[in-house]
This record gives structure tokens, C-alpha cells and sequence, in this order.
């Protein structure tokens, strides 16, 4: 449980650090910004969470929640959520069905259709709609629905399914929500990627801001979330010793780079697994060796996949890691780790130490190794994710992403494309969180401004500066 | 819950990272040392210390065990040892009436009296049998037995009544137990310097190892034991994002050193209190700022005391916080927070917002502060202590003190004095531990030796070496 | 000195660690691309810049060089490319006359007008032909020179001299360059910043390339570059030792970044001064205080200004600084310490310590403060800039620019704009740096490319990316 | 040079940062405690050292000075001591026949014998004068002068002739130095280790006092200091960029932590080898890797030897380095390194870089290492030694340990035996060095200093602790 949720007459008395969330009630909360907007958000459905739908709620939306992970829900902030504020479909611990269900709940208001606007966190709803529309035009034009069986992938069956019965429902069902939305704001690597494909495609059905690729997202929530959530569910999870343990990140970017420097000052000897040289050569900078996951997978005693990608540890390597040697990932999906190939290795034993930790003992060494949250968000599964101060800063964005898609919902400024946040705006959220830090912004003058060229009120950056 | 413990044919397998332990269970196991030795401990009931109990049973002692904190106790560690391999008085949550009877009822071994050796920790178990023993002198000598209206202090008055009705059931009771101890073993700084108060004023009733000293306790488990323990607690009870914070550490001797280097690590601006200048040029050396509590009380956001002394951060200071500052405490005793100018602090209100973390609303400013543990070991309270690992250390110097104690219990090695171990068992401690690690040692060459005059076998330094 | 350079038959034989100049030799020097080409350089003339200018001559092209810093150019360097490669005109200590004058001769390859290509950095060999060009063209409508009197900038008087004595002497001299110029490629971000305003404002008269803006120069020589250079300037100028002193950085961008980074590493207390709320945030995570300079003025040891603007420190603040305080700027101009104020404050005293670090005293206080470099580039002017490995990485950026440039010299492909080079080049540098560190890089599988659709050879990252 | 040295009429004006010797000659300039005091120094002589030898005169002593190292005297502090304050006999770079003459020049003070106390570093003035009195009662029993060609050590040899030719001139004259001297303090771990061994063969001639030991020196010079100027020397000596690189540190002792962990913040990867298993495993617990130096002798750039032993790195060690790994001893002695095997090995060629930076290349692979200082002390060979503020703890430890013998030399408190300062001297030297630091400490109460059993003023810790 973090710090409680209180609710008291004057609103609820939030006892979480979210500056940016507090200050945009303060500013927006009496105009009503979102009046008549229905949100659907699909994001782990946490503290923090919590505080973002209320916000939300205080600007004038209504709100319909999901979780984007079947592991990441906190039961008490659901259920206060849906006590005072959204209707709300997770829990900790559902199935991938149940997953699905929640999602396609989430998204669906009723007889009017869909959300105007949507929350995405990883792209699952907007996926859903996506594959939905799809669905309905090749029923519309040659009668076929999907057929789930037609793939492998055992997620991707239980969205055939869903939109399956959907078509059977009402075969234009995902078509108006489709015509109803303003837009998505999407927070998460992962789900950006999948945004831009579908622009380069053409293929992207509404607009879509990303919120992930903003400095005050990308830079914090990814590098310094991180930095604190891994070493916490390291801990928890095993009350391992970190200090002396060699320690493998695989992949080097924002969330590998907060990872490895939680290791690091823990005390590990860390080594790093990179594909792009440049990430990989900032590794070398900061002392850390790079090398790949074959040279040290016998050696190492903790791994940590961060990449974005799939199929990084494969139970080929699993099996020839140390006893009691730790797995878990980091990053958004669950197949960075080669679970389904884990599952079914022949004589594998499973044996649940606690809830999300598992040792999987192999039948020829009985070595076993430990994996964490079931290859999913290690962070989320075994503890309670970035700290909120962090996430205070990424859902800022989402408000402010949100609050620009709905402004703008008539006069044409946003197609079908994916959109970062101007600058003054990313500035605006880390303005926002100085002050709880007791921090003193030193101000330009007029002619140090001229000399620059930037306004003296920024934005201070080109849109390609790195930070 | 730690990893498990699971008890098989062959023994229990322990899944928990003690090389030191299970090298003296190899070593020392078969030729049963401890035969007829009966063990009484004192230590935080915790599965770390569920593996020394069966270390020592494994060596042939019979062992009686309580906690030395009302809050540390692990309750399935405790439980699985009373099923298998002692008696346990422990449980989490005693009341201060609950703590003193387990620690009677641990010394405690019936008609034969009391225990052969003392596993001490903070040094309750030995003040217990000394205040007995004097109060059962003065008896015989004027038929006085202890009144608990003679002191203000509460647990000192539990103390007493407990030795009061011991004197009447029988009047030689803690004499006999003296009689009979071969010695203790004390493994805190805090237990420590009673034992050399003790030796000073001539009042030491038994031999005692300080086992604190050695380099492998009073480096490791002091430093980068709480350097782990520290942030791990703070991110269980509250979720607080460090990074950004301004931390005040009280104390910078090896705990503080510890919990310095976590915070500093974790991204927060550290300032140190301390009266010992050498300590505070060492935090300068480090880049730490040297202030007083009174500089820093207002503007501070979590504050951690470790001095091992009392009156550190009271009342008057917490009143002066900022609203949600984190108050807690890493050293062995409880008296370091003012707790009870808290409690009776008027008009003062507590919100117990999850076991071990409560909010104390102070009356006139609506503010209030975040203490944990109850002013107690937070690391404990608030999470699992120090991980396996760096116990491992500490445990093994706690065999290896009760092995030479029993060695010698007719040699007359040992008088009524303080006693650390020597340096070739420290460093034999060290040595069991690199393994695990995957170092390798360089050996010395005979002419190396000769020339820095040490054996090639060690040891190495001088016993003021201070690594 | 830094490691030594010999000349041997088969070339010049370096010690110095440049594996990027080394491979674009191996991989270009025989097809000598560069045949045919005048490139011009202003760039410090170090050791490694000498290798830079080999790897241009090596290539094919004829060189002639300036130093972009009065006092960075390192005479043994300039004199054994004098000797060997190159037409050098830079030496250490140049007045402001001299350092013009030098870079109009670099500008002049005689009769012929100008230089094919310019390698610039910081712009002052691309400002004095916009100047010039400017000048002209108003000497041909108005038969008005330049009139030095009419600015109050001493270094821009110079300026505007040689230039109307070049309109004395040839009327089209610089636009004869201009005609000529393929191209500039520029490495400072003040340059840079210089180059964007005359896109913006119409009046580039050439394509630049903007070497800055690569990741392996912005993020590697910025960053790591000063990380090694600051400490190493402090060093060999003051021999301050710098744990336990609280120091102050001014700015926090790339450069900025690498210097607190440094400070804090060596055990000083780092407060950053930033107008800027995201970098702010971003020094807040690392454990930096973020103050206003007025804040601290009187209590800091050390002075380091990184910001890219003017009028950092002025005299005013200097007055304030405890005795001996150090000042330095590591920022491309001397702009950012009030020099001239320092100078002309009524009553003040330097005492020349040694070269490159006076103290000056005030009268009133009696107090000095230490001023290093005369205000310039600490880290050239106190020590030998950046190293090797790290200027290797800028400069095969440089080398690949010009071989951009040239190669596209008559396909239109670069107008009058900046641009960045694309990104597989970029990680190209990167990767040419990888091998002398003992690097291994994982490679994607053809599925693994797909899934997060980039080629398998890269580039891997939106251009957006920010590492 | 360092920051300068200037004579006023009012005493010395310093610009270094010795806040410890001012605090003495403030506190005990007045009374002239050293009056008809006769001190020889044989410690480097720095500007730092300048500084305790006009601290030394300011208290009323006479000085005689040489240097402990052939390389590490600054010229132009011995010449601005040798002009104003004391007999100085040093320069840099002395033959070995140069230094020895040198330290027997500066213990000959004429007709009058030889020096009241000793100020040693490393103990050559100390073995000069055992080995003299040996020789002399050898010669007084059997008519035999020392033979030169007895020992293959060729710097004993010259010890040696020495002697023997002192014999010649006056067959009492180090005995006569002996009878008048009352002690020595000794401030390093080497001569410390000599004191020892000749307290423990009965053999020390006079008191002595071992000043490395006090934890203002050996935790402050060793530590701190190493940490501050193994990078300078490297950085001025090869200006290598440590981030990256791959560096072996040889023993990790004090000052093999503060190179270990300047190298580590560098942003190298550090690999430690130690014979130690206690400070083996403090090195994992920093995330160092712990192997032998065959195991990496070949992928590694950077060697430093730490240890006090001899022959750590040996010639067959050096053959098999990669290309340019540069080689560096920061011991005291320049034993560490093979040096002889190096320059005997047959067909190596050795390119002086510059003064003290030397390439060595092999003749079988032509490839060559970079060896510093000769493989003396390399932050004094190839920079300026410790910093000024370090060497003041160290230093002022020196004056208090000189005022001590001096006040106690008639009253017998101190036998031919080696002690450490008490505690609350070392205390004192710490304290004066806080305020220069803006340090606050923090006073006890009464009660609190009763409670922890200390005296409010101090000193606050048993003799064992650590630190």
C-alpha cells in the first residue's frame, strides 16, 4: 500500500507526491476543461493512477479505467477509484482473458459508443480498435470474421475472439468509436512505436500525441522511475544483496540506463548487452563492460531485460545460468523473457517461493533460477512501480496531451499522425516540480535572452536538443 | 517472506545466500563441537538467523532463542524453527511486557538452570542476568528486592518486576545462571560498550567476545549492511522517491556511512550530523554537508538517526518539519526519536497508515510527519533487516566466538573481560565469503612475505590496521 | 605535451588514442576523396587536431589552420604540422589582433580566393566571411567601409578592421569565398547556435553541416570531454584539492552536466545554477542543489560557468566570493566571466600566480580570487583539453562531414541550411570507437529487426531519440 | 608550481590551504616551544612541506631538510626554504648517490653532532643512522668497515659506502647522533612497518612516533590524498581518457581504495588484486571485480601498483601488455615495479615521452608500455603530490607528534618503542581542518556523553575503532 487516499469533503486529501497532477487541479480544476469528454484510460491501475483519474474527473471528464498489465493493479486503488470516482475493470492477477474483457469494457460506454478521448499506455486500446475496425471492413466486404486460429500468438487469439463476438454484436461497433474519438495520448515506448508504424503505414485511424517522447516522460519516468523501481523490486521480491553480484542489463536505453546505474551504486559489477553502438559506447563511459548475453550467462547473478524487443533471454540461456541466479524484466511487453519456452521445457519444476517469484528448477543440473513477475514488469509485479513524484511528471503530460487533443477536437490542428508535445509545455511539467524540491531558477535578462535568441519566459531548447 | 526454507531428508536446504554458515556446518558439523552445550540468543528472530540456530544445532548444541526487538521478528522464521530445531520466544509485535518474559523464558532452561552461552545482540540477555544477579545480592544482604516505582523508565521497570518475582520463585536464580555461563558473544556496537563499561567498573560476571569488531561485522554488516536495509525499508513504508529528497543523517559512523552512501547513490542531497570531528571530515571528504539538526530541521525530508546514542531528534525538532517529512531510525535502541515526547505531545494525532508507518498530525500546524517503525530498527519494522549476505558475515564471526568459547571454557583463556576475535578468524570469515563472489586472491611469494614480515598465510595486518 | 607524434616513413607514427581518424584513414586514405580540396580549419591546434588535420591530408586534401582560441593552441603540435602537413597559423597566447589576423590568412589561399570547405568551431572563420560578404556588399552600394568605431565590442572592432582593410585591398574578396565555399561543418553548439539564426533569418550563405548536434560529439565530447578536462584544469592550475568544497556550476546542459558530474565524483557539494526547468529537474535527480548564483556568491569555493551565454559572473558577484574562491569558464566564449569588469574595478591587483591563473585582489577587502585562463576555455587555456579518445569521436564526425560535403558538392543535394548528418553515420563514429574499449555488440535477428522495425544494421533510433 | 609562496614582512603570506599548520603557529607560535630544538626532515620537498618546515621554524626550531624521493622535490619551493628558512639539500631528480648524500648531509649539523628529533617519511634518515651504529659498534669490536660489494642492492651499496666512509672520518659519529637524539615521527606505512620490526627485535634506537596511524593521516593522506592525485598524475603525465578503460589496481588498502575509487568515478572499469581477504571482499562490495594479475594482465590499459610490497608487477608481467598500457607505482617504494628486469631486458628500447613519461617497447612485438616516474612515486614524479589541504592533516599530525617528543624529553615517558597519538590529539587535527569547510558539529549534552560514556569535548572513540 503507498501513502493512503483519503477523501474528504474538500476532495480527497491525497497523501502522494504528484506536484504536477495537484497543480493542474489547481489551475484547470474550476473550469471544467473536460465537460462532456469521456475518457478511457488504459494504464496500470495504481496509486498514482488513482490521482491521475481524479484529476481527470476534477477538470470534468467521465472515466472508464483498465489496466494495461494483468499483474500491475492495486486491489485498494481500484477499489477506491471505483467507489468515488470511474467506473473500473482490473485487478491484481487477471488472465489474459479477463485482460481482454477489461480492455473491451473499458472502451465501451454504452449505447453511445466509445471514449472521445483515450489514455494509452502501451497501445492496447487503441491495438483493439485498430484490429476492430480492420476486422469489421474485411467482414463488410467478404463476410469473413477473424478466425482465431489462425495464429499462434496466444494474446492475439483472444483478441480475435473478442472482436469476433464483437462483429456478431454489432458488426459496426469498433467503426464509431473509431468516428467518435478526438484522439490518444500514448505513454510508453512500446506503445509509440506501434503509433509511428501505423502513421508510416497510413494506417492510424485518429490522432495521437506522443507523451512518452516528451523530456519530463522519457528522461524520468524511464531513467530515474527505474532507477528507484528495480533496485525496490529486487528487494522485495528476494532480499537479495546487490553489493558484490554481478548484474547483466540487457539494453541500454533510458530504462536500461536508470537500471544500470541502480545496480551500480548498489554495489554490483555491471555488464551491459547493446545492439546500437552509440548506447553501447555511453555504457563503456560510465565503467560498464559490454559484452554480449552468450559471453556471461554462466557468470552473472542477476538479469535484467530492458529492451523493447522480444526473445532476449531464451530458456537456452536460462538453463545454463548459475543456482538461484535472478531473471525478471523491466520493459513494457512480457516477451523479452522466453516464458512459453520456460513453461514448457520438458521436466521443468516450478515452485512458488511467494506470489510473483518463482524458482524454475531444470530436470538434468537441478539448478534452478529465480524469475520474477512471471517475465512481466518486474517493477509493478513485486513492487508499486515508479515512485509517484516520477509519475507525476509523466501524468502531466497525459493531462496536458489530453486537455490540447480536446481543445482542439474541431478546428483541424491535429490529423492522423503522431505529435510530441511543443517544448513550453514539457518545460511547463518540470516547472511544475521544483518547488517541492526547493529549487531556485535562476531568470535570463533581456539581453542574455536576445543573446540566445529564446524568450525569456522559453521555450530555452531546439526541439532536437538530447538533455 | 525471505526466500524459503525448506527442511529435507538431508537436512534443511536453505535458499538463502549464507556461504559462511554452511562452510561451518561442512567444517565443523561432523566432529559435533557443541556437544552438551546449551545456547540461549538473543537476536532478531529473523530467517537469516533461523540459519545460525540450525548452524548451531547442526554442531551439536541444544538452543533456546528470543528476539532483541519487539518488532523484528519474521513469524514464519520463527515458526519453522520451533517446529524443527528449538524453542522460540518471539513473535512480531510484542508488547515491552511480552519482550522481557521471552527474554526470561530464552535464559531460562529448568531445573538445570541457565545457559552454557549467550548469542547476544544489544546485550538485553546480559543485562538481564546482571541486574538479576545484583538485585539478588542485595536481597541477601538486606532483604530489599526491586521496586519498579524507583525508575521513570518504563522498560527498565518491566526489567525489574520481572527480577522481583523471579527472587521470590528462587532467590539464586540468576547466581546459578551466572555460575554456569562459559560467556557471551555480543554482536552490537550498542551491547558492546555495555560489556566495556562493564569491564571497566569491574562488574563483568562472564568472559565476552565482541564480535561487533571484527572487521567482517562492524565493516560489513554495520555499512554495507544498512547501505542495502536502508532504502529498502524506506521505499517498503512509503514508496518515497529519494532522488531530489534532502536527507539528514545522524551519525556517520559505519551505519551512517552505510545509510549515507544509499541516499547519496539514490539521488539524494545528503547532510550529516556529527560530534566527532574526524567523522564529520570523512562526510566533508565525501562530498557531504556538516550542519547541525537545528540548520537543516525545517528544510529536511527524510531523516535517519544512527548514532547509538540517545535524544537525538525530539519532539521539539519533529514540530519544526515539513508536512510529510520521514522520520525514522537505523540504530540498535529505540531511544533516539523522542517517541515519547511524540505520543504525549498534546493534541498530537496518529494515523496509522499501514502497519509501521504512521502520520503524526501535530495539532497547531495541520502538518504532519512520517515516523516508521515506531522509532525502532526501521530496516526491521519496515522490511526484512539486512539481506543473508551480509548476515552470513556477522553469523559466521557468531559460530566461530562460540566455538573458541566452548573450546576454552576450562582453559582459563578467557577472564571476566572483553575479548575480540583474532585476526586470522576474521579474515578466515572474509575468506568464506569470496567464493560466492567469484574472486580470486593473489598469493603471497615466501620473499614477499619475509619482506612485509607477515606469514603467507596470513594474517595480514596489524591489529590497529583499520581497513 | 601529450603523448609524443614521429613521423616515420610510412607515415606519421600516433600515440595518441584516435581509433575513429585511424579507420577513416584505413578506409578512405587510398581513394584520397579529398583530391582537389582547400579546407580551411579553425579549430584548436592540439596534438589531436593535429591528427585530424593527417587524416584531411591523408585523404587528399591541402590544409591551412587556425586556432579558435587564443590560448589553446599547444606550440609543439602547431609546430610539427607547420613543419609536415600543414600552412598553421596559431601559436599560444595570441592577442585578440592576432587571433584575427590568424584567421584571415587561414581564410586566404591567394590568388585564388578562398577554401573549398571550412572546419569551424565555435563560427569565427564563418563569421568573418558573413562579415565580410556584409561589408562589401554594402561598400558596393554605399561606398561605406566598416567603421570600427561603431561598436563598443573590442573583438568585433578587430573584426570590422581587417575587414575594411580587405575592402581597401580587394573589394571581392570575400565574396569571392563565399562563391567558392561548398560548405562549413561546425562543432560547438555556440557555433552552431550562430549558424541556425542566419537560416532562420535568411542569410547562411552556405550549407553547414552541424557536427555538434551528432550524439558521438554533443553527448560524448560535451559531456565526457569535460568530465575529464575540468578536474584536469583544476588541477594543474591550482592544485585545490576539490573533496570537501562546494562548488558551483553555472548551467547545466551537456557540458555543464559533465563538469558537476566530475566535481561531485571528486567529493566536492555541487549547486547548479539553470534557467531552464527541464535540465533543473534533471540536476535535482542526481543529488545537485539548484540555486540562484546570487544564493551561494559567498559561500562557494570554486566557480565553473558552462552556459553558453554571456554575463554569468560579474564583477559584482566576484566581490562577493570568499578569499581565493577559483573562477573558470569552460564554455566556448570568454563572455560568460565579466573579464572587463574584473579589470577595470578601480583599485584591483592581479598577481600573475603563473600562466593562465591569476589572483586578483580587491582593494577594499583585501580578499583574491583566482581567475583562470583569463576567463577563457579553462580546459585548454590551465590544461590540454580533452583527451584523445574523446576528440576522436568529434573529429571523425568532422572528417565524415567534409566528405559529405565535398562528395555533394555539385548534386544540390545541400542548400543554404543546416543540417545534422544522418544517423548511421553517427552510430558509425560510435562504432569505430567500440573495438579499442573491448566492446562486443549483440546483433538483432532478422525477427527481432522487424518487431521493432529497424534494419539490422541500423540506424536503430528515431531521430527523435535522445539518449 | 603551486599557488605561491610569498615572504612579507609579517611572516609568509600562503596561498596553499593548510588550515591545520596555521592553526599551530597561531596557537603555539608565541612561545617558541621548539627552542634550541634541532629538527632534520627527510620527507618530500613540496610546497606543502615548505609550509610545515616555516611551521617548524615558527615555533622555534632550526631545520634541516632533504627529500625522500629522488624525483619528487619541487625546485622552487627548496629554493625559497633554502633562501629564507632552513638548510635545505634536495632537488628533483637526484642520482641515487645524489639523494644519499643529501640525507646524510642533512643529519650532519656540524661539530655539534646531529639533530634533536627526526621528521621522516619512509625511514631512510632513521635506517642511516641503525645502519651507522651498527657499523660502528662492528667496526669499535672487529677493526671491519662496512663492504659495499657485500650486497647486490645497489642502493644499499651506496648506504654502505657512506657509512664507511663516515667510519673513516669519525668512528662515532652516528652513535654520537643517536645519544642526542629524542625521537622520530614517522608518517608512512613502509617506515612505519620498519619501526615495528625494529621494536620488535629490540633494535629501534629512540622513541618514535608512528603518525601514519592517526586517523587524520592514514584514513585523510593515504586515502583522500591518492584518491586526488592518481588521476592528475595520470591525466598530466599521458592525458588518457580513464572513462572507458580497463585498470588494475594493485592492493586495496587505503590507498589502494582512493585510487580504486578515483579510477571507478573516472568511469573506468577497475579490477583489484589484493592478497587480503578482508579487503578483497570490500573491493566486491564496491562492485569491483577481485582477480589475480596474470588473469588480466592482458586486457587491461592501466596498472597501479598500491601494495608496500615488492615485485608485483614483473618484467614477464610487462611482455605481455597491450600496446601503450601505461604502468604507474603510487608506493612509496619503487620496488613494485620490476624496474631492473625492465631496463635489462635484452633488446628493449626506452623513448623518453618527456620527463618521467617513458615508453618501453619490447623488441620480439614492438609493442611498447608506458612506465611512470620510473616506477617511483608517480603523483609526486608526475604532478604535484597530495593537495595542500590533505597534507595539512598529515603535517599537523607531524608538529603535534615533534611538540610531544620535544615537551617530553627529559621526563621518560616515552621508551625506544613505537606509539600513536592519543586520540584526542588526532581528534584536535581533524577539528582544525573543519571550519575551513563550513562545517557545524554538533555539541553532546551531558547527559548524552554520560550516556555513551565520553566527555563532552572528546575523545569519542575506543582506541580499535575504525572509521
Amino acid at each position: 500500500m503507498a501513502l493512503s487516499v483519503e477523501k474528504t469533503s474538500s476532495g480527497r486529501e491525497y497523501k502522494v507526491e504528484m506536484p504536477g497532477l495537484m497543480a493542474c487541479r489547481a489551475e484547470f480544476g474550476p473550469s471544467k476543461p473536460f465537460a462532456g469528454a469521456r475518457i478511457s484510460g488504459s494504464l496500470h491501475m495504481t496509486i498514482q493512477t488513482a490521482v491521475l483519474i481524479e484529476t481527470l474527473t476534477a477538470l470534468g471528464a467521465e472515466v472508464r479505467w483498465c489496466s494495461c498489465n494483468i499483474f500491475s493493479t492495486q486491489d485498494h486503488a481500484a477499489a477506491a477509484i471505483a467507489r468515488d470516482s470511474a467506473a473500473v475493470f482490473a485487478w491484481k492477477g487477471e488472465t489474459l482473458e479477463e485482460y481482454w474483457w477489461c480492455t473491451e469494457r473499458c472502451l465501451d460506454w454504452g449505447e453511445g459508443g466509445g471514449p472521445d478521448l483515450i489514455v494509452d499506455d502501451g497501445g492496447d486500446a487503441t491495438l483493439l480498435i485498430h484490429e476492430g475496425v480492420k476486422a469489421e471492413e474485411e467482414y463488410e466486404k467478404t463476410g469473413k470474421v477473424p478466425d482465431p486460429e489462425s495464429t499462434d500468438n496466444a494474446e492475439f487469439k483472444i483478441v480475435l475472439t473478442i472482436i469476433r463476438d464483437g462483429i456478431k454484436a454489432d458488426p459496426k461497433k469498433y467503426r464509431k468509436m473509431k468516428d467518435r474519438l478526438v484522439g490518444v495520448s500514448e505513454e510508453t515506448t512500446t506503445g509509440v512505436k506501434r503509433l509511428y508504424q501505423m502513421q508510416e503505414t497510413g494506417t492510424l485511424l485518429f490522432p495521437a500525441i506522443n507523451v512518452n517522447d516528451s523530456v519530463t516522460k522519457s528522461k524520468f519516468d524511464n531513467l530515474y522511475g527505474c532507477r528507484h523501481s528495480l533496485p525496490d523490486g529486487l528487494m522485495r521480491a528476494t532480499d537479495v544483496m546487490i553489493a558484490g553480484k554481478v548484474a547483466v542489463v540487457c539494453g541500454y536505453g533510458d530504462v536500461g540506463k536508470g537500471c544500470a546505474a541502480a545496480l551500480k551504486q548498489a554495489g554490483a559489477r555491471v555488464i551491459v548487452t547493446e545492439i546500437d553502438p552509440i548506447c553501447a559506447l555511453q555504457a563503456l563511459m560510465e565503467g560498464l563492460q559490454v559484452l554480449t548475453l552468450e559471453d556471461v550467462v554462466s557468470e552473472a547473478d542477476i538479469f535484467v531485460t530492458t529492451t523493447g524487443n522480444k526473445d532476449i533471454i531464451m530458456v537456452d540461456h536460462m538453463r545454463k545460468m548459475k543456482n538461484n541466479a535472478i531473471v525478471c524484466n523491466i520493459g513494457h511487453f512480457d516477451n523479452e523473457i522466453d516464458m512459453h519456452g520456460l513453461e514448457t521445457y520438458p521436466g521443468v519444476k516450478r515452485i512458488t517461493i511467494k506470489p510473483q517469484t518463482d524458482r524454475w528448477v531444470f530436470p538434468e543440473t537441478k539448478t534452478g533460477i529465480i524469475v520474477l513477475a512471471e517475465g512481466r514488469l518486474m517493477n509493478l509485479g513485486c513492487a508499486t512501480g515508479h515512485p509517484s513524484f516520477v509519475m507525476s511528471c509523466s501524468f502531466t503530460n497525459q493531462v496536458i496531451a489530453q486537455l490540447e487533443l480536446w481543445k482542439e477536437k474541431s478546428s483541424g490542428k491535429y490529423e492522423k499522425k503522431v505529435y510530441v508535445l511543443p517544448k513550453h509545455l514539457d518545460e511547463k511539467v518540470a516547472a511544475l516540480h521544483l518547488g517541492k524540491l526547493g529549487a531556485k531558477l535562476t531568470k535570463l535578462t533581456k539581453s542574455q535572452a536576445d543573446y540566445i535568441s529564446v524568450p525569456i519566459e522559453g521555450p530555452y531548447k531546439p526541439a532536437h536538443y538530447r538533455y
